[in-house]
């Protein structure tokens, strides 16, 4: 293992866990230490789950990440999708396969991490499971939210029509990926430093929608909605087919990672990045024309982007700033040919 | 990769997942591919959630156990866990970590085994997480099952007292690995065929007590509860450390995994294993006095036995057949110090 210090048991760690995880979440009758986490559920509500892998060598690289961004990032994934529902995030368990390079500090680094973004959010961690493995670091973190019966926001209600917009700005987390793997190279060097610090902070620490999910579900005004984590090319194309409809977007419209390009190569780049890399962890969201009128430019402090509309004829067109059409061929992160991304 | 024939991509392994798992859960508004699965609950009912780790070269190998039986033994350890709860088991998603070995066939196998359990249970697969990893297989099942309010079988709930009961035979997992890993060896040569067959069938197929853990919960018969996963010294141990309280346990009412001994040697391995071994499945339940009059000696089918009683003094002894007391030392499996088991 990575360090010296290390958790002689399942027994010390459980221990040092409880008191660590001390947050109580409301009703919860038993949680780290019985056989199963119990829930007194209060009122009438939809329960949400979602359970998200964060694999050394796919999702993180121990030479690039610190644990605490492993943590952060591995119950973001999660957070992320409740928040594409449109739902209120409450519990999480973590299931933790502990490689060789996660010693006690990684493992107290990590939980750092995830605790600090749990609190911000009010997740309260109620159990999990925990093995010594002779291989990589996995991490399986479990995510229960809840949501007003019959308004989560599903993937499949877009019609022709309706207009496309995403928070934030995209391909900022492969940017800072880029930036991480080589910080003297091209990318790097061609971008204003806080412009960077932006990127690296984005793909380190993203900071789940879980608002502005809440926002679009309590006033019913996406008719359909998912989070971008696997590139925008790949999940609008995801997002279309549970709707079983097609969609047009504006290139100019989409906000790039980097707002200053020092030449064309440079915003070419930008481009791609927003396009085809993943791990944004913004939300992708239809609304039907009749309620444009209702959706602010900023929704609790986060901006919001015209990029596109969802038309009858299936497949993504992308519409050039000289008003061409081309096809948009999906590409972005596949997870069973792992690897690509990190390399 | 083991076999030649492979999914080619996350979509094509999810959307022959979604078929395969066409069950339906009621009240499931949405499951397999959107953000999250989202679930209507009905009526007025306590949540229960567990996550149970299963990994190559830790919890099952590849050279010893079917992917069948992997798919089996994954589910099964969260049914037991919901189980031990006095739970009804509903929902289960799978986070599934493809290791090298692990080829079409094998993911074909181990949701065949999975899913059969599953359907045997009533539990729908309504979500998960999927990627293709460069090192071990790994899995991680997430149950969510459903309690009467306030009914759920605690750990803590023993009293000095109480009598230990526990369901089936103890051991019988530790000696079907046994003879799955030596099947010319002493063991499998010294006990009868049918003993070893059902052994093997136990390790490899084992049956959660769900209708056992209900029928407990429902009559208020047990004072606490949790299952023997770990050996019945070490469960025991938690057991009293959640309760405060201590134990005593009559070796001779503590049932074998085998019945007819060539010798006392023989006998010896199987106290062993009963005490010591792991991922037995089996219920372990404390009942007070006065509710004993009640208790059948089968339930659902199942066997119970009376081992023991909780007493106020600390530690677990262990009363030979000649009546002396020792202390038991706790010895089983412990998750941070892998490959003591499978070796």
């Amino acid at each position: 293992m990575g360090d010296s210090k290390q958790f002689q048991s399942e027994l010390e760690f459980v221990d040092w866990l409880k008191r660590r995880a001390s947050g109580r979440a409301a009703g919860l009758v038993a949680g780290i230490g019985d056989d199963a986490a119990v829930i007194q559920l209060q009122g009438k509500r939809d329960l949400l789950l979602k359970t998200e892998l964060s694999i050394e060598g796919v999702h993180f690289l121990n030479r690039l990440h610190p644990a605490r961004s492993v943590g952060h990032r591995a119950l973001a994934r999660g957070l992320s999708d409740i928040a594409a529902m449109g739902g209120r995030p409450r519990l999480a368990m973590v299931s933790l396969a502990l490689g060789r390079h996660a010693g006690r500090a990684w493992v107290e680094d990590f939980y750092s991490g995830l605790l600090a973004l749990a609190g911000r959010f009010g997740v309260a961690l109620i159990g999990g499971d925990t093995s010594v493995v002779p291989g990589a670091t996995m991490v399986d973190v479990i995510l229960a939210g809840e949501a007003e019966p019959g308004r989560a926001l599903l993937r499949s209600g877009a019609r022709p029509g309706d207009q496309i917009y995403i928070s934030g700005r995209l391909g900022l987390s492969a940017l800072g990926l880029e930036a991480l793997k080589h910080p003297k190279g091209r990318i790097a060097s061609l971008l204003p430093r806080a412009e960077i610090e932006n990127a690296l902070r984005a793909h380190l620490y993203p900071e789940p929608r879980c608002k502005l999910g809440r926002y679009l579900s309590r006033r019913r005004l996406a008719s359909a909605a998912m989070d971008i984590s696997d590139g925008l090319s790949l999940d609008l194309l995801r997002l279309c087919g549970a709707s079983g409809v097609g969609a047009k977007i504006w290139e100019d419209r989409i906000p790039l990672p980097g707002t200053s390009f020092a030449n064309k190569a440079m915003k070419k780049t930008c481009l791609d990045f927003a396009l085809y890399g993943g791990e944004d962890y913004e939300l992708l969201f239809t609304v039907a024309k009749k309620k444009l009128a209702r959706l602010p430019r900023r929704i609790r402090g986060v901006e919001i982007h015209h990029i596109g509309e969802m038309t009858a004829k299936r497949g993504i067109a992308l519409v050039r700033p000289d008003g061409r059409e081309e096809p948009l061929k999906p590409a972005g992160y596949d997870h069973f040919s792992f690897a690509k991304k990190l390399g």
